[in-house]
């Protein structure tokens, strides 16, 4: 998925400008030195730059921007003010949501509209520039002009620390808006002070999640004066000819409310906030706020931080320049912040049917952007990350109890179902961890599920599908996307099934999973719409896309490719290797077409390849479906070289919970899952001169470059394990108990490396 | 409290047509047979004829009514149409709120909307006659004419069933409205399909209560065809080209919600809908009805309903005629309706904060309606209800300790706090408790709760009544009512206080019990609101009420005699007791003034004597301290005789939790608590032969007179446990294990009884 809003001209702003951390302290050790958290703040990578453990519930961010699409974390590398630093934030998504929470640190009188980025209107936004703005795994700091106040922001897994440094002053204040949110609305809020120094609430959005509840319990290290509450925007006070009856001003419900705490602040005066967070209860916000933050330990808990993101950075050693290094291990950081952990300090958590459950030993996780992530993430998961994904896939199967409709996550967050995008991805994710040998799940369950899912009777036209073999256009929107992409689904639950021996299931899905082939016109080569007549779309132009047309963002350009399971079979309807060939280098080369709404906000372009979504992440890889792995190699580094980087805006598309940034990682160590599910990993072309990846079962894989050189871009050769290494992919149960990869590179293609059939990745054809 | 409309000229639908009882087999056993739940629901009263289990959480009933204030319990008899059936209701209040989760069946053509009682829009509601209605504790049916479905009701604890009665139709339907709710707004509201017998749901109010959570789990006995819910009154289903994204079908979320179940049925077909109520979750909900209503015994459910309130009833045994039978015997069922228990099934329950806690061995209340309560039913409850008495004082104690403004409770129910009415009258309910010995009460820990709800800095001006002695009326609205029952409250604190030993406590509290000395004018004998600077209202109409006026509901005619702790020291100030007696005849003589909008609705009176609201309770029982009982007498007669009975019209106001039916308790057997938190109990006049209180400390009182007769309503000697009685008034220590009280009775008064100023109730002043 991508943003709704172009900010490429943006790019210009952001060379060399992203600001560097500050002597806070024993900062940046280790790993933690190579990570920009502002990679992906300009432009379309919708990151955040505020402080997360990993995979952290809490995301302690500033929000800049609470309105448009294209800033769907809250924050934008080109925005010069900040609305003030909320709790919640979800990482590189294409559509906004949270911003829950909001802390403001002000100074003189009290504002509680958020005013306006173009100041056109009064608020408590506040001023900044990146030269004053600092930022770390695990920390953020920046300062705020209109008020001269110093914010840093640290955080633990449920629960944030804000440290305001504020001038001399007696009208200081804290600003809590509970009103404020990406987008979305505000349903219900609530807020009450315990004491001078403690106030609890909640507010529930009804967002692009339908009915969220977050409910937080903060703690301030100095009395407040006073804290006054406001509901749409009056201050809530007893006044007994006014309000006739009895009101309290320390408890409060409604819409639109607003506490402000006061303050004398002495010059160089820091005040700290502290915050827990959770989706149950204020009680349990507090209790995850005083297991996790018991003291006022501000440098502890970013060193706690770091440590942590040490630990997860370090599944990765890298040899390369500094920016490669800023690059690789900002991609990793990027990858190990969704999903997030989805259950309090004290095992409970709220489930999709908004019932609360205690966590057994399985871990529960939230945040499946499963479009995106079930091509890259899960997989490089599997490799280091294999007992959270066992937890996450848990926590895909106790969604799909929870489910109404008995169906596995589609595009899941906060313990509600988005039904963003197509497909039943959570399938490959679970097949792919099946075939991997992950630990801890319940295969069976987990094959019921893959199957319910799969076969839903009201589900985006699943019985059309399964009785016509494709999704006819007349009846269904995105109807060519989701038939491959079905088809791919498919193929993992028969080779699933199939494994497991579960033969009916396994004949009912293999034939499902050649149904790409019924949506291929052969007179055109092209993948085309066809109705429920089995007559093609008329006047069908390949470039034209069109909002609940028959291709989700994107047209057959892209849509052509996506047949991961059997790219040899789409070889053969497109006419054999040559054919193919030919067409897939069109892709490349060929210029822009005219550009469509809903499709004019997509970036990475070579072509009418679209680095920036999801949808292409895997076609440069079959060139070695073809024997021409070396057209690849070259498109590869063209994608790494002109699509990725150290800077706020190096990221071409977003993020999309780290699904850009898998494919980076994959890609740089010279291989990728195009199809996962299989055990097969396709050879590319590594970027670096060395990756040691760490897996987690303890063994090394070593990718080493011999003639490294950034104009040495085509594999000349390559040995596994010391083994030279002829075909041009292989397989988990090569890797799985460590070794080494020797890509021999040069600045001339090896045609011949990987051009015999026998080379080729498998495919369901031969 | 009382309601804002009048009804009073409704009362004529009334007479001789409330249904009878049909054929459900074995009804109406023991002193179930002597309860008509229809009295209170024509006119003020408030109350619902409904099926409840003795202070049970569910009280499932037919709203015929969801705007007026004049129908706060959502029935009204003189109503021809009924909406359908809702899960819970208040009792007797003068604010509407409550009638959750409302089920209707209908035939034919479904309609979302309720329609309107005039039948000037169409609607799911439908017209019904008293003819075919009836209504016994734990059952309730009618016939819904529209549709020629009978509708029959039962309850249990925390769970209602609902059997309906079809003719032949393939169009039938149980409907469920979410956006039902009496006058108030639905925030939020959900409900998922289960599978095809099994739905749950919730909807959130903001109402009288702020913030209002209601979940359901509901089981259908037969299976419907299809569920359909509706959102803003259009199907929710996924439709590609309209919705773009999947939406469940099942599974809907919004703020206006129905759900209509399809059936084909037979003539004569009962299909039956048991629902589970929880304020915690749907899991509990569904907890709640496994547990209680395990299967589909209609009849079942019924018996144990009537088994439940037999036990209840049973405390009291009277002799008198059927219709005395019937007023005593609903009043005392009225009674036991509120508090009701608020916990699931497992012990939990939803606490102030809106956090979850879980019961101990103490068991949860709510619905404290204390304003009217503390008057008559909890000290009603001392003696017949004493366990329950000591669970919801403990229920008070947690909602204390819950407040953000450490006050008790004010007027409380299901977890919040409405501020409704003045006064801190939990702190009567207390202490007069701890003067009876109930048992299970923290009383250091209640003291703390007292004097912390009477001292709050910011509460109903109570700094100013400390500092000046008195609620000044340019500081606060009401502010004699206020001064006058903070006194007696602060009396209460006071002699609790004494008792513990807590000096300082005391000499405190026992000042501000004279806080009344401050506000009566001698030079007019009259309680005058007086200004922060000490100067009397000017141009004072004794007759004038004003809304944020100085009295509450009423006038200086009423509000000056509410010195119930020290009623000798009020008649030293009105200049002696002859002055006293005159002024105390002129209130019940006196020509009825210019009604005011505001109080126009409180009916019930005799002259300024206003029984229809609560400040006049104790007024008739006031001729005592004058040696004058004769007078007091003869006009406790005319109240029982006039305004109550055993007829849909027969109660004057709002029983308000009770209060109206603890009065005629009380006073039925002869005396009364004028002032609650002391021991003593103020002789009236019995009104029927004879009843046996069956105590909760296994003791029993008994009540007998001698000579009884309609006419003989002059006391003219009384014996306590065989000792002539020559005081008007007696002591908690002399009927706590039991006795008997022998009124002899006559047809002209026996002046002389009582008229020693040695036979006068005590007070603070002699």
């Amino acid at each position: 998925m991508r943003k709704k809003i172009i900010y490429s001209f943006l790019v210009l702003f952001a060379l060399g400008f992203y600001a560097k951390a500050d002597n806070i302290g024993k900062v940046q050790q280790g790993y933690c030195k190579y990570v920009n958290p502002f990679v992906g703040t300009l432009g379309e990578g919708n990151t955040y730059p505020g402080a997360q453990v990993p995979f952290g519930m809490v995301q302690v961010s500033p929000d800049t921007e609470k309105w448009k699409w294209g800033a769907a974390s809250g924050y934008e590398y080109s925005d010069s003010t900040i609305y003030g630093f909320s709790m919640l934030h979800l990482h590189g998504t294409g559509i906004p949501d949270m911003g829950d929470i909001l802390f403001m640190p002000t100074v003189g009188k009290v504002q509680l509209e958020s005013g306006k980025k173009d100041r056109s209107e009064p608020g408590y936004l506040s001023g900044f520039s990146h030269n004053n703005e600092c930022a770390f795994p695990g920390y953020y700091s920046v300062l705020l002009d209109d008020y001269k106040v110093k914010a840093e922001l640290t955080a633990t897994n449920r629960a944030g620390m804000m440290r305001f440094t504020y001038p001399e002053s007696d009208s200081a204040h804290v600003l809590l808006d509970l009103k404020h949110v990406l987008r979305h609305n505000v349903v219900w809020s609530n807020v009450r002070v315990v004491d001078d120094c403690t106030i609890v609430g909640m507010h529930q959005v009804k967002g692009w999640a339908r009915e969220r509840y977050v409910y937080f319990a903060a703690k301030f290290s100095k009395p407040f004066k006073q804290a006054h509450i406001f509901s749409d925007k009056k201050e809530v006070k007893y006044d007994s000819y006014k309000t006739y009856r009895f009101r309290s001003s320390k408890d409060v419900a409604g819409t639109d409310i607003q506490l402000v705490a006061d303050y004398s602040t002495k010059e160089g005066e820091q005040i700290s906030v502290k915050v827990g967070i959770s989706a149950v209860s204020t009680a349990n916000a507090m209790d995850n706020l005083t297991n996790e933050i018991p003291n006022w330990n501000f440098e502890h808990i970013v060193e706690d931080a770091q440590v942590k993101w040490n630990a997860e950075l370090s599944k990765f050693d890298v040899e390369g320049t500094q920016e490669q290094k800023e690059t690789f291990y900002t991609a990793v950081y990027h990858e190990f912040m969704a999903p997030v952990r989805f259950a309090d300090y004290n095992g409970s958590y709220r489930g999709l049917d908004q019932n609360i459950y205690k966590e057994g030993k399985n871990k529960n996780y939230t945040l499946f952007s499963l479009w995106d992530t079930y091509r890259a993430t899960h997989p490089l998961f599997c490799l280091v990350q294999a007992d959270r994904n066992s937890d996450m896939i848990n926590s895909m199967l106790a969604h799909y109890e929870q489910s109404a409709d008995s169906l596995l996550p589609i595009w899941s967050f906060w313990n509600n179902e988005t039904w963003c995008m197509i497909g039943y991805h959570a399938v490959p994710v679970i097949v792919d961890a099946y075939f991997k040998g992950i630990q801890g799940v319940d295969w069976e369950k987990a094959l019921e599920a893959c199957v319910s899912s799969a076969t839903h009777p009201e589900f985006d036209a699943l019985p059309s599908y399964e009785k016509l073999g494709y999704v006819p256009y007349d009846e269904e929107n995105e109807s060519v996307s989701k038939t491959l992409e079905y088809a791919y689904d498919d193929y993992c639950i028969a080779m699933m099934a199939k494994d497991m021996g579960q033969k009916a299931i396994y004949d009912r899905f293999i034939k499902r999973a050649m149904a790409y082939e019924n949506l291929f016109d052969t007179s055109i080569n092209w993948m085309r719409p066809k109705d429920s007549k089995g007559e093609w779309m008329p006047d069908f132009d390949t470039r034209f896309f069109k909002h609940m047309g028959a291709f989700t963002e994107g047209t057959t350009w892209q849509y052509s490719w996506y047949v991961p399971q059997d790219v040899q079979g789409l070889v053969n309807l497109m006419g054999g290797p040559k054919d193919f060939e030919v067409k897939l280098d069109s892709v490349f080369t060929t210029k822009k077409g005219k550009d469509y709404k809903g499709v004019d906000d997509i970036h990475g372009r070579i072509g009418e390849y679209w680095h920036g979504n999801e949808p292409s992440h895997h076609i440069t890889y079959l060139y070695n479906y073809i024997g021409k792995p070396w057209k690849g190699q070259k498109l590869i580094h063209q994608v790494i070289n002109s699509q990725y980087g150290n800077q706020p805006g190096s990221l071409c598309g977003n993020d999309d919970c780290g699904q850009m940034s898998a494919w980076y990682i994959f890609s740089a160590m010279g291989f990728y899952p195009v199809c996962p599910g299989t055990n097969d990993y396709v050879i590319g072309s590594p970027a670096l001169p060395k990756i040691t990846m760490n897996m987690s079962n303890g063994k090394s894989l070593k990718m080493r470059c011999e003639n490294y050189a950034p104009k040495n871009i085509y594999v000349q050769s390559v040995s596994l394990n010391g083994e030279k290494w002829t075909k041009s992919w292989f397989s988990y149960d090569e890797i799985k108990d460590g070794g080494e990869i020797v890509f021999k590179m040069g600045d001339h293609p090896n045609k011949s490396w990987g051009k015999n059939r026998k080379a080729y990745p498998p495919s369901i054809s031969k």
